[in-house]
């Protein structure tokens, strides 16, 4: 880890975000890093009115990437940020993140990591190339007990895997729908926006990424029914997939923003040949096991029987939850290592390409008329 | 009602069956049946030791359906039974039920109705041209908040209905998960017994029946990706179904035999423009009613909000739970009302049918490369 | 067990009683007894009416003990019935149970035993001299994880037991809260109905017979809060009471019948030097074991690890809800046992005596100012 | 709320802290203030290669309250600490309080506020006299779920309330149940750190405090049962304490270090004439309100039906949980609000005043054979 506070600049995160509070919350709860500059809008004045709010020097705020860039390449080593932060919609982080490793910064992107999939495969080369650090918030993964499931998973303990069920419910887009009117609509439902997918780019490769975290999986084919419940949506809003991995598993992936009621309530089963393993983002400081004949064992963040990878991702003792917030800390914290040049465990670029591949895959299913459609594979 | 107990003969559940005793208490819970009779093997001296446990009269209990109908055909009215119940495995259930509707007696099928689609087609011709009453135990129907979810979406609850997720997921096949020694196969798993399905025949068609039941919505086509992990198994023990219902709703359908650790997790979803709804039968006494903003309003058994239908159903005040026996039972109180002549809302032919369609519709769609296959009909 | 069916009386249990159907349902449930006659009402055509919704015999449905008993005892003994069962108010099973026993009935009474601790002292006398079996309807323990429950402290996987929380918890006298008119009070406040105590005798005795039954615990003296919320209640609908047994562990115990919204939660919490135990009554299949280290196990009934005391107890596989109602009939099935002659751990009158002198000891010490009123010992 | 940064120094929370890195996240979280120096151990030394860790200018770092105060009185007003975060152990708040207070520091210190109720009196003088701002950090009441609880209370929804049960249950020191050696001791079991009560002082006043802040109901008189199940504890690890209310209101408070396998389970009921309400804190995003009938409401944090103060207090949408670190954060952020002279709801001297007092009552009727002990008062 360094041996100083890293600095951060955010692009995206202004008034109205609802990730960028949780980048700066997740960035520096640990007290390892600092944002000290960013580009909050489009319009300089704006932006840098909103970097007052976070006591910022209005110096290096900005009302764009370049700018940013500029700026910060032009200052002297011990004061020039180290990394980029990027949470804009979609659209803009491919440009973003080229400018930044670029200019020799490390990133931490949102995801999804762009809006096609071109850009994506592009990306890979071009970290690849750099010697920068490129972190993807797959924020779920942060999770101890989401940690501890893929301890488990990689010791042995279920077994050889034979099916996965995720599930991503969340209800926030079922006001809409009976809405026709375009005008009202968010912007993920704007493919110029967001790309091919609005729910399976948003929460879909969330469900997608957790999957393959915990169980190593790939999907080698899937069958996806993807729709527009909402009558304004050109994208999709609901979707339910089935999955064929790589080694003979199979699973089903649920995503839907149209789920009326739900808030947030991400699932995951993995069954073996051992064990079934079972994990809930709404309560997620506990993992549940349950061996072949049903007995249940309940395993809690910061209890003593856990792997170090899951009592080093816990801040509190046993019964102390942690949340969200704590584990997108981790994901920032582990990049910070990675920066520093530690190996890390973290979604990366191949997550981000992976990501594309899943959405690319899953809409091109959505059309087909065959029930299973190969993996999009690229490069 | 009738004014008198009546009386019941017993097809099947003998020595080793798990459902038998389960319909001789749910038969008799009330008060207002008795089972006088049965076959209980084919062994004439095996059945009639097994019903000396049951304390029945020796001449009453035969070693063939045959001979059953025959000696209580024969015996005055008011002794005579008044209905058969077939507990057997789906083989012989057509011949059984031909053979007491002909002699006049009412039945109470185990599901599925019959092994084959011809045969529950022929049923249904069979069961109208008669005017005995015919219920089918598709027994999760009869839990009381069961029938509070049902009598919410037919109030508009939930406005209307866009997707619904039904999770049928046991666990006791998966220590057979390495097994490739068919004579190690529970009958389940052989198609002479029970076939076309193994998994898709015994829970699958609970989860379609209960979906149906709650939402009144009929399939028009599904894709399903049925397979089976266990080495041995013929017939499948997993499945996942995509589901487009006639009226636009979509769902997704979840059966199986091999998810380890599971004991009978069947966990139900609608979601609607008004509000969403879940049911777990593993902790049946309570209904989730989630609306447009999240906040969760929860039912239970045996409060005073409920509908007429869901009160009708609960034994005891909310907080006494009612179980899996008090569910089954009330299908038979519903049937022994349909026998009486009073309308009831419980499973009969129509609902056997549409089981025996589903599972043929299923394993066709197993088989296709088309993405979607049509519903089967018949007649 | 006997060779053919127990007959069985019923006395108390007509119209508007809420535990008669729950003793038929419960005693009945195996098909091990029947329920052929009965006392359902002082008025003897109104008893006699209430006893065709039952299709019982008239000329066996009475309007007094003593009638019940003298027809009773006057049939030749292959139609005679062999058990009473007593479950009206509290004031008359003195009476119903010595008239049983001198006629030679085995009782099933249900609790508390009696109105006054004299009556249970000197019922404890009748049944030692008597060769009848006795049993109480301490219902509770008839669950198969209470049972478990018991098992494991007997096994000492709990260690030395320190501490022990029980909670009975029900809110229906709570719309009484500001009730000032007499008229309205339930029975269960009525002093001579029910003696000394009303929620104490009501829900606090089975608390205090379950961590009991569970842990082996006796009180030694105790520390009780007692008091009426609801104006017009002469007697008790709330209290809390400190704990300390023999041996050196204490516990709390809270009862009321005016915790708002609160249906019927029976909550039981045992700690010992080497884990501690969790049940709850409204979803009682399931225990909770935590060892030191916080990691917990979670049984269910039906589960293959479970003592085959517990397994004999349940009725139905793993994640098939056994109810209220058949941990009843598991005292019924317990009884019969008990009445054939066979070894059985079910309360019987030592329990019955030991819930009236805990009422008699919380009342003591309801009005006491000191803080520790030793528990009444008798005899 | 300040147009700049707060700055802050930090007393404790060295090597080994639990609670000092909490303290370091929570204040920092909303990016409001940043630590620039503190005392983190005796030894300057020490503490400075502490401060090291948390990239502090050494300059900053001290190893004595006198040091700090002196060096940061020293520094020029746009340099200078604002306030003082105190987290040692009991016996060393008193002091640091005092010399924080008169060097013109606010005051922001863990619970409980002293070591003894006379010291804590004194501070009641010395903070009124200050024109200082002084937090408590009973982190509890920060949960927006409490706050909503409150709000509750306070527009009358529960109705007049009669009944509360609070209960904090740990088993971190259930391993020590048969140790006797008091070098084994943990600081919580020595009088002269911690004052004259160990569980009572560290979580009971936790659960006092959360009771009062939801309910703004006052003890009159309290009976406890206190006890060291640990040999070598000199002071309580367990105890149950009935408590009665002014203005008639009964309850019970449990608070215990030897509940084998708990972890921090904080749970809170409160009984009203209309209705109940129910807060776990080991999953702390729900409230669940019960109406008289039973029926259950659960709100989650984040909800749109809540009141402005439990959405002020939440950071992310529903479904996203806000765990410990958050709750502790929004003491902060109120303080820091309190700090900018803007009325706010938090903890301060009076909840000092009051713990040291429950404290003080809860050992004198631990030791009395009386059974209510009337709240030690004072001033």
């Amino acid at each position: 880890m360094s041996n100083r506070k890293l600095r951060g600049a955010m692009i995206g995160g202004g008034y109205n975000s609802f990730i960028g509070p949780v980048h700066r919350m997740a960035g520096t709860l640990d007290g390892l890093a600092e944002f000290v500059g960013g580009v909050f809008s489009a319009d300089p004045q704006r932006s840098r009115e909103f970097g007052k709010t976070l006591f910022l020097d209005p110096q290096r705020v900005h009302g764009s990437v370049e700018e940013l860039i500029r700026h910060e390449a032009a200052l002297p080593e011990d004061q020039r940020i180290d990394f980029v932060t990027i949470c804009t919609p979609n659209d803009s982080h491919y440009h973003a993140v080229c400018a930044s490793l670029e200019a020799g910064f490390h990133v931490i992107c949102d995801k999804p990591v762009t809006r096609t999939l071109a850009e994506a495969q592009d990306l890979v080369e071009r970290v690849e190339k750099s010697d920068r650090f490129f972190g993807l918030t797959h924020n779920y993964t942060g999770y101890p007990m989401v940690r501890e499931a893929k301890h488990l998973v990689g010791q042995g303990a279920l077994g050889t895997i034979h099916k996965v069920v995720v599930e991503y419910a969340q209800g926030w887009l079922a006001p809409l729908l009976s809405n026709t009117d375009t005008a009202a609509n968010p912007w993920r439902m704007d493919p110029a926006r967001v790309g091919a997918a609005c729910t399976m780019g948003d929460i879909g490769t969330h469900g997608e990424n957790l999957l393959r975290f915990v169980t190593g999986l790939e999907t080698e084919a899937l069958c996806a029914d993807l729709r527009a419940c909402i009558p304004s949506n050109p994208l999709d809003d609901d979707g339910s997939i089935l999955l064929r991995f790589k080694g003979g598993a199979h699973g089903v992936l649920i995503a839907s923003q149209v789920s009326t009621g739900e808030e947030n309530r991400i699932n995951l089963r993995v069954y073996g040949s051992k064990a079934g393993l079972f994990w809930s983002q709404e309560n997620p400081n506990y993992l549940e096991l349950r061996d072949l004949d049903g007995t249940a064992t309940v395993l809690s963040k910061g209890g003593p029987r856990l792997s170090p990878v899951a009592t080093g991702a816990g801040r509190l003792p046993a019964g102390h939850p942690d949340g969200f917030i704590e584990a997108f800390a981790n994901i920032y914290r582990d990049c910070f290592r990675g920066i520093a040049g530690e190996p890390v465990d973290v979604p990366g670029i191949a997550d981000g390409l992976a990501g594309m591949q899943f959405i690319e895959t899953v809409v091109a299913s959505g059309r087909s008329e065959q029930k299973w459609t190969p993996w999009v594979s690229s490069r």
